[in-house]
């Protein structure tokens, strides 16, 4: 079992659409935020950081499957639960849920890789999971 | 088999992170854009006129499964293909390609479904897909 | 003098830019965040609610002037400081001073205006600054 | 005089709130586009380009006064008229006009700097405005 972080997010007027409801790739991006926040919570510097020290530039997503169950307005207060579902040897997935108070919002589970910068192309290249990082979040 | 719905986007700076490539979010965003280009490209009106004349507010993502193959910066002109694959009862599933040229950038398919609003409470609530709109969009 | 509320934001690395550092729309985001935030710390509850019980639907800006001086990266939290700086009759002016620490960002000064709907056409139009509001908020 | 630069921009749902007019942060984000195909209008690269070949990471907004005219809502089609209306020593002033036909929506002075990577520190710092590009873009 991986451990869980709570990402606190503050459902803002802007974040809605004209149906009074949130936009729903916002939560893809509060999901991207507690998705950063977990590897930071787990002892990571940011990216930039190791990006510099290790050739780590992020963890882009290659696939992502997200189900809707309730709609979240401005004024309330939500929470983004995420934690690592597996680790494969080049990839892993994250597992997302959304709540208000006790209701689920969406849940989502997203496939991730490390990736790095090609030093002759620039190019982004995926990867292997770093073994220190994977104990690190475990 | 429906109609394809072609949606140009030029990828801007502000869309991109500091990896240098459009934050994926983003391309919820622009699947979106084209799912109510799809639907104005049949004939029906924006939204707003709908929810006056026959209390559709909108059309949100039940679920929403991406795969995302290549990535794409700033400066570059994609395309949207967005179609529905399937009509079902009470939701129907719109698949979407997006493409640089002959390259796939990224697929998805979302489960949406129309919503209205309830006339006592106010709160969002499933319609059946409308046959006409069905059929304007076969 | 009006009451300063002080809206905390987490960057978060969506919120930047190729260059790496924010991208400076988000500040405003923020900023219209703060205000909302200002208001309903003096006791408003959402506009949704203000718009069923009085008809206001928002206090849109009439015009923004901001003045960048350091910029800021994910990873860091920083502070929106809100106040009302001048009551008129009809508009009201906003300041926000955005602060890492003790490092000033950027500030800027807001017109707003409270506006409701003509209910014959739908049209947004401005309302006179409510005595009450005024008073709850100095 | 400099050149004009057409931008046009198409309004989407997600770009409007729950007020269902234009979030005002995103006529920002369409000026800012703007700007670049300003700029990529004048026969320079993306700024990506001009980082390898001449260490110009952008140019950052300093200060910027928008005043709002009307509202937008979401199957519009707008238009951004960008240009250069001073150049100076160390900064440039851009002015935005973003129209809907022949109705004004908002205008805006933009002051930005060329800035570039201090090799030391990594920092961003502003650079003299460089000749052949303003004379590229007169």
């Amino acid at each position: 079992m991986s451990r869980i972080h709570h990402h606190p997010v503050q459902v803002h007027f802007g974040d809605c659409d004209p149906a009074g409801i949130v936009f729903f790739p916002n939560f893809s991006r509060w999901m991207d935020q507690s998705s950063l926040a977990f590897f930071m919570a787990c002892g990571l510097p940011p990216w930039r950081e190791l990006e510099k020290t290790r050739g780590i530039v992020g963890t882009p997503v290659l696939e992502i499957n997200t189900r809707f169950v309730a709609s979240a307005t401005y004024g309330e207060a939500i929470m983004v639960e995420t934690s690592v579902e597996e680790w494969r040897a080049k990839v892993f997935v994250h597992r997302h849920r959304v709540l208000r108070g006790d209701t689920l919002l969406c849940e989502s589970r997203e496939v991730r890789a490390f990736v790095g910068r090609d030093p002759e192309t620039g190019r982004l290249k995926a990867l292997p999971v770093p073994d220190d990082i994977r104990l690190a979040c475990s």
